[in-house]
């Protein structure tokens, strides 16, 4: 069946993404357990906290606490997510908890970028130039571009692969200013506007123009494409995939309330698995932290994956 | 991209599907409302009622009072569910309002026939002689074939390939032995257990033995894999397909509460129309009949599309 890859990455971004959504606190234990037990599944990396301003955003004020606090589980690489050089030296006293790693991230959407950074282009640009500059100064590798909007935008509507690629282009000369190699490309489809045909174009495209770039895919399941969207990915040779358990988190962008976010890791890990694809994820171990999560939460996720189980316990009773 | 039709056929089977399901009391005059807000969607085919025994399925108690009820739009084909004589009674009262169809349903497991159907395969194929039959001597064409569990089973496993094929290869006997033609052969994947690959897999073995069959595909979003597989269907050319409004309906089969059943009309045509494929149904109109179906049920449906909308908004403020 096409280029399938034989083996994917998954990151999972559950509890980044999730705790950060949602409308109730949730604790610094209970999220220190959601890391602990999705440790235990067999995924490779894990983002765990946002280290952002406690004043904007109140649920991450813990980040500190939740890094200092989980259990490191061997081979699995932790990380997480900051946006200006107070985040950067909030992460660098974790350098042996976390794996440290800086990320050119532009938006492919000028509308998109104002709206939510604040900035222009030009001023994102600027700003990634900067911190490029701060995380190279700090020991900390910057080897990936990250392209939000990558698909289509909630402000400016379609996003063209044109649009894209200069995005990436962009990127690539503030790390060549920088005399840093760019070996790793995501690319975000930020609002749920991909389509398995805008996934076809745009990694066609992108692969066309730089086949040295290693894709990554952060697909949101906004609109219920998300995991045909995956599958297309699958088909090009997409083999690194972002996702968070349980589809925790939503879409915080104008007009969704309620519309899931990340693509929930347990139907993109049913997906591989049932297809040969090896993810090195126990199903069953994940679908266990989804409940976690539902129960943290308290509310119930969108995974669908997450309520049918897997397909183990009727092959056994058939058996 | 490969296949892709450029025309899609979807046939809604939310009324019929959902209300059945749903463990309050659906009023009469609710379940019309649903269908006529579908007949005002574009949407060609919708089946709007089961004609089962009351005391089995007591929520299907009124189907004869819905089937007078509801309001005909011109162009629409309008369809009723019956599983033996008795039904098929009831539905030629309604001559005038139905279009009557007879199909052979058999399934490619034979331990969900047992299970579900109280019949070994035997008996299932000898039940469908009879009701074909009694279909020709009503006056009813019988021109299709329906293959239940076609990509996989609760009770034994996984259905190969091969099994699919003497499935339809014994309807198409009876059609032989009753001197009809079929044309039209429907898979449907009852339990969830279809991935893109068995989509594949199963529908070119069909089609590589009998080219002249037109496969529609019945999909359940039981573990989140509904859409993804719906498109591996459209990149193989497969134009026909059946849906559930806001993803009403379920899963009743063991191990699987609350798991979604037929995948979500509006997420197939959203898919489907933003890959340039036509559907003739309007999205708006269908997310507002979903909002109606949510508000009848009183629970949130499945449907992500539903929550999130269509992209016209978005491109309509862009702009």
């Amino acid at each position: 069946m096409s280029n399938l890859p034989s083996v994917v990455d998954i990151a999972e971004e559950g509890p980044r993404e999730g705790f950060q959504i949602e409308k109730g606190a949730i604790s610094t234990a209970d999220k220190i357990a959601l890391i602990d037990a999705l440790s235990r599944t067999g995924v490779k990396r894990i983002q765990v906290a946002s280290l952002v301003n406690p004043k904007l955003v109140p649920s991450w004020a813990d980040a500190d606490a939740v890094i200092a606090g989980f259990t490191p589980a061997p081979g699995v690489a932790y990380t997480a997510l900051w946006f200006n050089e107070r985040g950067l030296e909030r992460a660098l006293a974790f350098r042996d908890r976390l794996t440290l790693k800086g990320s050119i991230s532009l938006s492919a959407s000028e509308a998109f970028c104002r709206k939510n950074l604040n900035r222009d282009r030009a001023g994102q640009t600027e700003a990634m130039r900067g911190q490029t500059e701060r995380h190279l100064a700090a020991g900390v590798p910057v080897t990936r571009i990250g392209v939000m909007a990558a698909f289509g935008c909630n402000y400016s509507g379609d996003v063209s692969p044109a649009n894209v690629l200069a995005t990436i282009q962009d990127g690539l000369a503030i790390a060549a200013e920088a005399g840093v190699t760019i070996r790793d490309l995501s690319l975000a489809d930020t609002m749920g506007w991909a389509t398995p045909a805008r996934v076809e174009r745009v990694v066609s495209e992108v692969r066309g123009r730089w086949p040295e770039l290693v894709i990554s895919l952060h697909l949101h399941d906004t609109r219920g494409l998300g995991i045909a969207n995956a599958f297309e990915g699958l088909r090009l040779g997409v083999a690194r995939f972002d996702a968070a358990v349980g589809g925790l988190g939503g879409c915080p962008f104008a007009g969704q309330p309620g519309a899931p976010g990340n693509i929930a890791t347990e139907e993109l890990v049913l997906l591989c698995e049932e297809m040969g694809i090896a993810t090195g994820i126990d199903l069953e171990a994940l679908i266990e932290a989804g409940r976690l999560a539902e129960r943290i939460v308290g509310r119930q996720l969108p995974s669908a994956a997450l309520r049918a189980g897997t397909l183990t316990a009727f092959r056994q009773n058939a058996a």
